[in-house]
């Protein structure tokens, strides 16, 4: 047996790991110290009550034979495509059929599975920073990546590819930037892949965080995306869900690839577990809704305080508006991991260094606002005080 | 972008998909029928109360802030891996490390993902008939398949590969034949994956259906197993998880393959639900463990009644005793589909085509134990009226 020499190469530490055992250590030695973590984007509030309450009534039925269910649908349920096409798309002049729509665990799965539909000589262009999962995704793959610098210096927004990129994955309200693509922005994107025969992985996993009006929920809103384009979607971030686990993954019929992941699907997953599902779709009742409203307004109320906060003492700082992170520009004489450890040691707080995310991430590091105000006010406090 | 060759030359008819296309298309042909399906292995009892409890505490745990749960560790949490490790292999003389345990989302999905962890260019070795998941996990990664025959005349138990297996699928109790392995006969496979530098991915999902003594419960009774063998279980079979969803893998330090399985869950899986990881930390109680075995014999019962039922009409029947599954030679005169196509036109009773399975399950169909007493009787009946 020969190992997948590709996986084996890959570095050991993944990032949020290594963030993991750093800030663990450091409390270890200071069990005392009140650590504030504003690292890992990881949600904080409560589900709201009619949430709690279809999960509830979920189990309940597992209790009794007349109600009890087995496997469901491994694409997931209709009632819950229904959902999404109704709530997520219709409103924005998306029209899907449900066969286009696969409910999943999640969109970590998704987004690392879906690289299963494409010859592995495919090359890849990836955004510099990215969420780490699209890299080593594409390096376990052994694709050719051509990464897309986001500096300050083009506002975040990349060039389009030099090279011949078949497969781009764009994540668009950012991780780890909080850029946003304007529609004419996003429709260059599209315009390219229509060119060059290319397949957009578009992950929207931060939609929920949108504010500002020409910015587009979904990458349907632009005319000809459906033969081009994947949509990932996750309801870890808009309804807290890292927990439950639920998301779901868009596959037009247009892109010739939908009968493909549904063949993937149900030969390598066995469906998303029932409750979940019906948890998912409580979120679009008058009272889910209500309530996921409540707890986005405590995060972008949160990343407001984090963005003026941060700018008040100096630092640069991008993002923030339209999404849950602040990325922000480390002092002179420090590098991410150093700032990073600087920030543990001296306050206490824990954030996600840049260069994790690429080499164009060095000299950043990222601030998550999924977070209890109290916990970024006191940070804010601490940092203040070693400036 | 060139799309996964592989992937898009699969059939597109999954064996189950299909079954459920043309039961849906005799019961919208007579809306009257009471069909009785014994075909997928399905559970259907309802779980015990104490399991119930427990994942409505963990739901209400979601709905305060106090005890409210993010992303947990992509493995699993260390509590229920303390369970496996105390209740399903300590009691056996298998002593196992938690980073060795992996929670997941279910058997499925680790059967199908495991594959990532081998380079493309080695061989596979599948029992025929087996669970189509092997077969197409493995076409879809372009590897070589060599099909080892179960038939009447060697037991189903098949002999040892003729050309180099660098990776075997082994599923013991055998689903879809119900043949278990002695000890002994597993000691041989574990003896030629250790000669032969293979690895053996053994399916133990139907474990709680073992009634023999001298029948292993899990590969790693085997001596010399830990190297040359990763172990995926579920929860679906033995707790009636399979709308929960919950199962686990091991990968033995041994093996060399352990830091690469975390690298590849940590990148590609968000982790297992919270909800139902506390299931299935509920099945190890006492009460859990009291409700889960009277499901298990109420379905033991099912399989001797189908077997007894079966055998007594001239039916040439197989498994069934350490196994959910009953593996049924057709009558002259019938393949596996017609026999099929028969029994759902004249009795209503859908079961599983044998072919479904592989060249060598044509002429043979599964019944599953997975029904309750009340529709294994009617159809038995049934079945008698059209001898």
């Amino acid at each position: 047996m020969q190992v997948n020499s590709e996986l084996q190469q890959l570095n050991g530490n993944y990032l949020f790991t290594e963030i993991v055992r750093r800030t663990q250590a450091y409390q270890a030695q200071h069990p005392e110290a009140k650590v504030l973590r504003l690292g890992v984007g990881d949600v904080t509030r409560p589900l709201p009550l009619t949430i709690i309450d279809a999960m509830h009534r979920a189990v309940e039925e597992m209790a009794h034979a007349k109600t009890f269910r087995g496997y469901g649908p491994e694409a997931g349920y209709g009632w819950l495509k229904q959902c999404i096409i109704e709530h997520d798309y219709r409103p924005r002049g998306v029209e899907l059929t449900p066969e286009e729509v696969f409910i999943s665990d999640g969109a970590g799965s998704d987004l690392g599975n879906l690289s299963e539909l494409f010859d592995r000589a495919n090359s890849v262009a990836i955004l510099d920073p990215a969420y780490p999962a699209y890299v080593d995704t594409s390096r376990m793959a052994g694709r050719k990546i051509q990464y897309l610098p986001c500096v300050a210096e083009n506002g975040f927004v990349p060039e389009l590819p030099k090279e011949q990129a078949d497969i781009i994955y764009l994540c668009y309200p950012n991780n780890p930037t909080g850029a946003v693509l304007t529609r004419e922005q996003l429709r260059l994107w599209v315009e390219y892949a229509r060119s060059h025969h290319s397949i957009i992985i578009f992950d929207a996993a931060y939609e929920s965080f949108i504010e500002e009006k020409d910015i587009p929920h979904t990458i349907y809103e632009i005319e000809g995306a459906k033969e081009v384009a994947i949509e990932v979607c996750s309801y870890s971030k808009s309804a807290g869900f890292t927990a439950v686990r639920c998301g779901w993954t868009v596959v037009p019929k247009q892109t010739g690839l939908q009968a493909m992941w549904m063949r993937r699907q149900c030969t390598k997953f066995n469906g998303t577990s029932y409750i979940a599902q019906r948890a998912a779709e409580a979120t679009y009742t008058p009272a889910g809704k209500a309530g996921l409203q409540a707890n986005l307004t405590h995060y972008k109320n949160t990343a407001k305080l984090l963005l003026k906060g941060l700018s008040t003492m100096g630092y640069e700082v991008y993002g923030g508006k339209n999404a849950p992170y602040i990325w922000c520009r480390v002092p002179k004489g420090y590098d991410s991991w150093s700032f990073f450890d600087h920030l543990l040691e001296r306050c206490q707080v824990v954030c996600t260094p840049g260069v994790g995310f690429g080499p164009a991430g060095e000299g950043f590091v990222r601030f998550s606002a999924f977070s209890n105000r109290e916990d970024v006010e006191e940070a804010l406090k601490r940092m203040e005080h070693i400036k």
